[in-house]
């Protein structure tokens, strides 16, 4: 649950870093900056802000900004219908950011799994990306990713995007907002 | 045809214009800009620069760099086997672009068709972008589309590209680079 006070405050901070790294967005746009808090009451440590930019039954694009050291948590794009889930490329545009997906654990991973939810963290395959990296993660892969200590802006060129479908590892997420007024 | 002297400054300058608009490359793809002369022998006046971030069978994303008043000429992208044809979006991240379009044509469009090609020019619907602006174009559509006297950068969000089934209205015109040593 997000309150109206939160998630203004929230699209204010998306769009000055936006600003910042040069990325332009129309009045619409940066009215209706969308404002991920997956519902555990903490977006500066487990949350995501985002912009779709298009999303079509083809191909979707969006751009991410992630707040200093917040957490988009782990989740797949299953298969739906004929579609075989949702692959993504992320490449980084400003800021890190560091990817984890399926595969050999990292040693010391560079990122911090939010606390509280350490039990629904579980791939460690960690890739770091710096501005003008990308990295393309296949269809119905668990992947979670963080930003480092000045955030982070990540443009995500995919397949067709179906938010609703999204299968989290921690049951307590809901991945679509509730925003309330306060 | 292109020389590698010609294709090697116009990299210069494509890199400069992303550099200037805080668009990061890795070095790899900083080498590897590609340089689309079209065969007419006139780049500054026909051609277009571009980054291939990813192309997979199922979406695509490039980065395309367009010198002051440099076209990319007419051409549309047909049904391949089951594809309908390449769908894109066209965002402007810096500059300005005139797209043109299929539909009703612009009484007094701005830009300027290429000296001498004339012929090749046939549709006239006008959609300016400026930065934070986009359009799409649907499958098999007839599009070309001019930079403004400050160059452009656009980002293309789109279904597969398949650049080698491209139909140009102008028959003289080859998609795929031939660069000589000079």
């Amino acid at each position: 649950m997000l309150t109206q006070t939160v998630a203004k405050a929230a699209q204010d901070k998306a769009a000055e870093m936006l600003a910042s790294a040069g990325i332009q967005l129309t009045p619409h746009e940066r009215a209706h900056i969308e404002i991920a808090e997956f519902g555990l009451g903490e977006l500066h440590q487990t949350g995501l802000e985002l912009i779709t930019y298009i999303n079509t039954d083809r191909y979707c694009a969006k751009e991410l900004v992630l707040f200093p050291r917040q957490t988009c948590p782990e989740h797949r794009h299953p298969p739906v219908g004929a579609d075989p889930g949702k692959m993504e490329t992320f490449r980084c545009r400003a800021g890190k950011v560091w990817l984890y997906v399926e595969g050999e654990p990292a040693a010391a991973p560079q990122a911090r799994v939010p606390s509280g939810s350490e039990a629904y963290y579980t791939v460690f395959h960690e890739i770091e990306l710096n501005p003008g990296e990308q990295y393309t993660i296949p269809p119905n892969t668990l992947h979670w990713f963080q930003a480092g200590d000045d955030g982070a802006i990540v443009s995500e060129f995919s397949s067709t995007s179906r938010d609703e479908s999204d299968i989290f590892t921690d049951p307590r997420i809901k991945r679509l907002p509730e925003i309330v007024e306060d």
